[in-house]
């Protein structure tokens, strides 16, 4: 396994009501790891579907370099102005062959909230929307359709505009890196968006919510079905057949 | 009084918390009122300059009528694209004689956070910034420098964008409401914002916060001394005069 | 015919100059009309496509109502800031058989120059585009693949941003106005557009040029070939089918 | 005269009609001086306040080297979106002790058009701007209030958004340039602004007009009156003090 994802507990009692939670949740326990850049010691465990995640409380606050140090004292660093000049790291998307079952990891172990899903026809859950505070998803998960395993669908980060996002196809354009699709706006979340591929083959996402945030407690998830979604997206771009098929890594073809 | 300040609960488990710690706080406690448009009941409660609180968690979630059903079933209602649609209200201003003494009761009675807060020479606390979410704020505190009592500085709406504020600002003159200052961007929090005063007097913002949240559960408020403060907004903007004196209700004039 | 395209002189001798020009160019004429809704007398003539063109002199300037006065004495009325507030027409798309033919009726008739044109694999002009100002283009031309004759591809409005843009496309889908295709960024000319049906079934774009103008007296027109042309637009967007068939008045079909 | 202002003609003949005008304008003529860098031979003379200009046809067209050519043909070359990132060259601004004499210096020897103008109580132009082609405007004139003599006020670069320019805001205070004014809207010609001084002291401006161009032949001059220009810019910013009394060079200072 080459890749985890880490979330943050609220504070170190919050670390260990979740690792008492997920030891007796029935799902694969790893357990404590030392600390790795960035963070003190974590707790490990494992999705049904070969994802690896892991939640600490101990952290170590990034503290820009003298030259790096920005003009406003709220700004971790300097803004640059280069490239998509993102704000922070927005969600993550992965895939799972049950995602309903891939629901019930979220839940129990990390106390994640459904804000919005998609129902199939056929009963099952193509797509789910999970968040642990006021943003409207923190991590998603959509049926693997490749036969893979543990595979990661797209990481996405945050821009402060939907015009950093239109800048940015310019400069992916420019420097011969694949846009995937978009930018447009998603149906589900309402998501401005853009994907492309970095040169190893990992999906990244571009993502701009505007105002929106998830600030009622009791939010019911919006469920929207196999009909609705085939309309396509916000303003009707269909979606892309590599969308349903490209995650990394790779699945190992038969024969070869 | 005329007006209050509502915040909901996370729960009813949370309500009777907060009820209970307000309650011995020796702030003044008004009591349990009955629910108004839009909530249930609600408990109220005053901080030492005149400000009306209430908390409650029965709410009644808007449910548009019929022909204001959106196209996008996660909103809650279509969207228009008339005036400067603002997304959601984003925060409050209020004046108070002592903002340390203010901060006290919004930590005691609220558990809110600081976020961002002024240090003047003198020892005082010029302006304090609250959260009790992952907002950068959801209210702010500045000192009353114009011998009021209980007055309100400003309401705020959130805009998904920085252009929906430059278009608002044509919409604003065209209309004849006058801007007081603005388009800008804070130092402060490093929101982007427009000051207008309705006709009644009383002072309204549109503020974009681009994909800025506070999502450290152990943030460290940042703190701006008086010299740091002198050189203006982010981009230079200096404070206009009114923005010091102006508050509503406004304070009576001595011999009239 | 129910549609004419009006070109207006920069001067009454460029007028006459034009009409010489027209006379004497083999296409077919009308002649002099009588004035119409803002503006004077206007010289008709046609291309071999069926599409009806007149050129005047004499304008009646748009002199807004009192109550539609803007605050600015510069604009030619108020700024509302309601639907997609376009700035101004930005250009005319039309369909002909035969592009290049085309060009020759425009390079003779209304001296416009060529910015860019798509040169096909088969020798012929795909589309081509003409100004006779500053502006990248005032009128297009794609071949024709329907069968129709004198027909219309679409009208273009220009907005101030593109920001103007994704609200528009907001407002068309809460109106259940068809989105085409949109909103993206044209390779050919770098336009930012979105285009619609209105109800009717004729195509209208928006389209936004940021700050691109054409000021060189000795442009060389941009030649794209077939196959730079079937990587799709500036961001990868392939066109869409219906961008290809549908244009207005429709083509009858047989049988009926 | 360290610097000059160079237009380019619409012709060789073009060039030599200006010429032939200047030459019989009573204008101060330097003459022909061989090309320079990007031109051929150019024809120099001088305004009575001491700025020196020279027109030209023959230009080189910049060819970008290898590795800067752009994926979109139509484009001069790569857009690599770092800084403001400014599409062309939009306008000067020079001051002038007379400004009706420099206008009437602008339309006699390069038959510029005035697109708006101030008009001052005491009956003089306060502010002059010219076109020679659609763009609203590519040099202005405002009167020298500082005892200069061929003094420049600023040169602008068009953005292709205003989110360019508050982006550019941005960078320009992490890399300490003075910002003098704005981002703010002119009420003038409606262009939102941004101004900073260059190390070495000179005035730049950022500037997007959005869709606004002069397309009328016919267009009659915008006059605002003194009265209309102390209402301040179109949302109502007051013109910051050293806009009236920066220039560059400086005015050497009695007994220095």
């Amino acid at each position: 396994m080459a890749y985890r994802f880490a979330y943050r507990a609220s504070s170190e009692a919050a670390l260990l009501r979740r690792v008492a939670a997920i030891e007796k949740s029935g799902f694969k326990v790893i357990g404590w790891a030392d600390g790795d850049l960035g963070h003190g010691r974590a707790f490990r465990f494992e999705d049904p579907f070969g994802h690896l995640f892991e939640i600490y409380w101990e952290t170590n606050r990034y503290r820009a370099p003298e030259e790096e140090r920005p003009k406003l004292k709220n700004l971790a660093q300097r803004y640059h102005g280069q490239g998509a000049s993102p704000c922070h790291l927005d969600h993550l998307n992965l895939l799972a062959a049950d995602v309903a079952e891939f629901r019930r990891f979220m839940e129990t172990c990390l106390g994640s909230r459904v804000t919005e899903m998609i129902q199939l026809d056929n009963g099952r859950l193509g797509g789910c929307w999970f968040t642990v505070n006021n943003k409207t998803y923190n991590l998603a998960c959509t049926e693997e359709h490749g036969g893979g395993h543990g595979r990661f669908h797209h990481v996405t980060y945050a821009t402060d505009t939907r015009e950093d996002i239109l800048r940015a196809a310019d400069i992916f354009l420019e420097n011969g890196v694949h846009i995937e699709t978009g930018p447009h706006k998603y149906a589900i979340q309402g998501t401005f968006f853009l994907y492309v591929w970095e040169p190893a083959g990992n999906r990244v996402e571009l993502a701009n919510s505007g105002a929106r945030l998830i600030l009622a407690p009791d939010w019911e998830p919006v469920v929207w079905t196999e009909t609705e979604r085939k309309k396509g997206q916000a303003w009707g771009l269909k979606t892309i057949e590599t969308f349903h098929t490209h995650g990394t890594p790779p699945v190992p073809q038969k024969g070869h």
